[in-house]
């Protein structure tokens, strides 16, 4: 027997099975407290919705599930190799949604605002960290241009994010319409805007020389690098600047309505603040783009933007929409590693008993409301399993016909 | 874009997902308190476990997952068309619990007392009904033989199906040991007994008419048979019959101390009996079986047994282990149709605003802690959007700047 998970996928022991439960329940309570419905769909879906999705690099990461009996054979008799598989695992939470919102658009509320809570699957390499098996949290409006959407997503991720217990984090924003509209003001051209954005993205981890750099490899023009540079040497670039260059624009309507809001919403419990550099990985993106850096940890805990073209595609038809997922696999370690206490979560208490398992459990009810009760038979050597009740983080013990009341460990 | 999902598996919309969290959560809760412990392990295991596992007909219903780049290359211009997946998605999570114990036993505190809820995948033909992707809900214990360990996993998981709700229910036990023995008894041969039970097993189809057609066309000894149909015509027999038959057995005193504890731990909550003709499909069960059936729906909602021998086959080490499983799906579907109404389900009220957002979400605030509040922005048409609102199941609105307290919709 091959004794350890599939490269990339973990198994998660008590402790962290715990863990990953509570901060989904602290996400998904407070989504529904603001008025969020949670939706499921499967993790295997269609190979042609994968294909023709815009999943970019995604799509070369996919899962593929191996047709069966007649269709597989056809499909090596044949020699059709790039048809071994209908089926793959999602890469994301969005194609199923897309699919979901087009197969139950009657049924739903509009504009529609949903969660998922679910696993991904990508074949990414093990060596960067990444996980294959993985679970995202997304909440997604769909329906609606309104910035109020923006600022809602943000607020209610917000509090998500408080309600597990992160403090320190602040909001970026951008809108991916400004900074098109800026690096075309600044010389660069309609075509190169994509390579340049790919560039601009890793500004946190290649600096502007290194931005510089890349750009000149790419053979972009000298003044229109020359501007941008100019730029980063500015920043953090205040909204109002960019007004001063660019004038009145709608995204940046946007984006001050957005950042005023979302400000006072946050009764200061988290800073929000425009970032020209934000950009996001994403082509679909198509206006406000945001995420949420743990300033505690320095990591990038949850990310989204709008997206009104994504589904319209798909469907046939112009539905708007914006999204904010949650780095839950992230979150996680970041807990895990920091040694998070679960707040509120029931301690464990062992009863031991040696006689009649009836009587042993009628005196474990009395303790249930107060703690987990496990039920153990006395074991032999009870010394020795006394002590790995406690190594094992049982808070107590309670021995039938002997306790007066549970024995706590002592600390 | 296809629209439907992938044939065998279901989109879950919002009151469905609801109602599958709400069934979940019962589940887990009464499994935590009762001092159980959840573990996760990933969708996604090695062919190599799969394929050597007692899956009997569930291997020949696996997932597989192509292999990429140069492995399925390699596979394919050696025409190794049997190699061409090397992970498959898990069939039950038993295979993985096994894995999981192999790889973390140090870790555990014995017996180990675990709870699994997660997905499972069979490419079942759907024109059965049956779901390819469906949820599994499983407690286990392993590491102890003790017949308290059967009543303990009985008793809690009759107390989660009535933390769902479920009522009226019976639990059947029997013991392998005690079939085999009695089968033996009347005459069958050793290598006979397997295709026995299958047949047996189908009893409540078939009939006692329709057995012994079966045995007969499997050429089995008539008065073997014989002996079989004058005991099923005496159904339903009593443990005590069975004693007078086989005479004293470790089965039948194993079998009278679970029914004893069961019925006095039950408090008359539920019924538990013996039935010699409780079979379960599963190849690897070693002793007792057992199976939970809803009066009400005439269906079976959980089922398990004792696997001595499994986990030690797998890892090279006796461990006894015994498991119940809670039909997850079957109760979905069960409340689902009988119309269900989830107890203390928070209602949803829809707040509407023309102006500012920060004021209409103080406004919800204010409502949060009763309900589950979500923000409208003012439509066009208002009448028909309040009747939409009704319709979806909201249970009153607010309109900022209208209303002086909830508009609750009447019924």
């Amino acid at each position: 027997m091959k004794i350890p998970p599939v490269k990339g996928t973990n198994d998660y022991l008590p402790a962290e099975a715990a863990l990953r439960e509570y901060i989904q329940n602290s996400i998904l309570k407070t989504y529904e407290t603001s008025g969020f419905e949670r939706i499921m769909t499967p993790a295997l879906e269609d190979m042609e919705n994968l294909d023709k999705s815009e999943g970019g690099d995604n799509l070369n990461l996919l899962f593929k599930i191996l047709k069966r009996g007649e269709k597989l054979e056809e499909a090596l008799s044949e020699k059709k190799y790039g048809d071994l598989a209908d089926i793959g695992l999602r890469y994301d939470l969005t194609v199923p949604l897309t699919r979901y919102f087009a197969g139950n658009r009657q049924k739903l509320f509009m504009p529609f605002k949903c969660i998922q809570i679910d696993k991904a699957y990508r074949a990414e390499r093990p060596q960067k960290g990444r996980l294959r098996e993985f679970v995202q949290c997304d909440i997604d409006i769909l329906g609606s241009t309104s910035a109020n959407c923006e600022i809602e997503l943000i607020h209610v991720t917000a509090k998500a994010l408080s309600a597990i217990g992160l403090k320190n984090f602040t909001v970026r924003i951008n809108d991916r319409r400004l900074l098109r509209d800026l690096l075309l003001g600044m010389g660069f051209l309609e075509g190169e805007l994509a390579s340049v954005c790919i560039s601009f993205d890793k500004l946190d981890k290649i600096g502007i020389a290194g931005v510089k750099e890349e750009l000149t490899a790419k053979n972009f023009g000298a003044a229109a690098i020359d501007n941008l540079v100019s730029v980063l040497d500015k920043m953090p670039i205040k909204l109002e600047s960019v007004k001063d260059i660019l004038g009145e624009r709608e995204s940046i309507a946007g984006l001050e309505k957005i950042i005023g809001a979302v400000r006072q919403l946050s009764g200061g419990a988290y800073e929000i603040g425009f970032d020209i550099s934000l950009v996001r990985g994403q082509g679909y993106y198509t206006g406000t783009v945001f995420e949420i850096e743990s300033r505690d940890f320095a990591k990038s805990i949850a990310g989204g933007g709008r997206y009104d073209n994504l589904i319209g595609k798909f469907i046939g038809e112009n539905i708007p929409a914006v999204g904010f997922s949650i780095g839950f696999e992230p979150i996680f370690i970041i807990l895990k590693e920091s040694g998070f206490a679960i707040p509120g979560k029931k301690k464990k208490v062992a009863v031991l008993y040696g006689g009649d398992i009836c009587e042993a459990d009628r005196a474990a009810e009395d303790f249930r409301g107060e703690y987990d009760v496990a039920l153990f038979e006395l074991p032999k050597k009870l010394g020795r399993y006394i002590d790995a009740l406690e190594k094992a983080g049982y808070h107590g013990i309670f021995i039938c016909g002997k306790s007066e009341g549970i024995e706590v460990f002592e600390k």
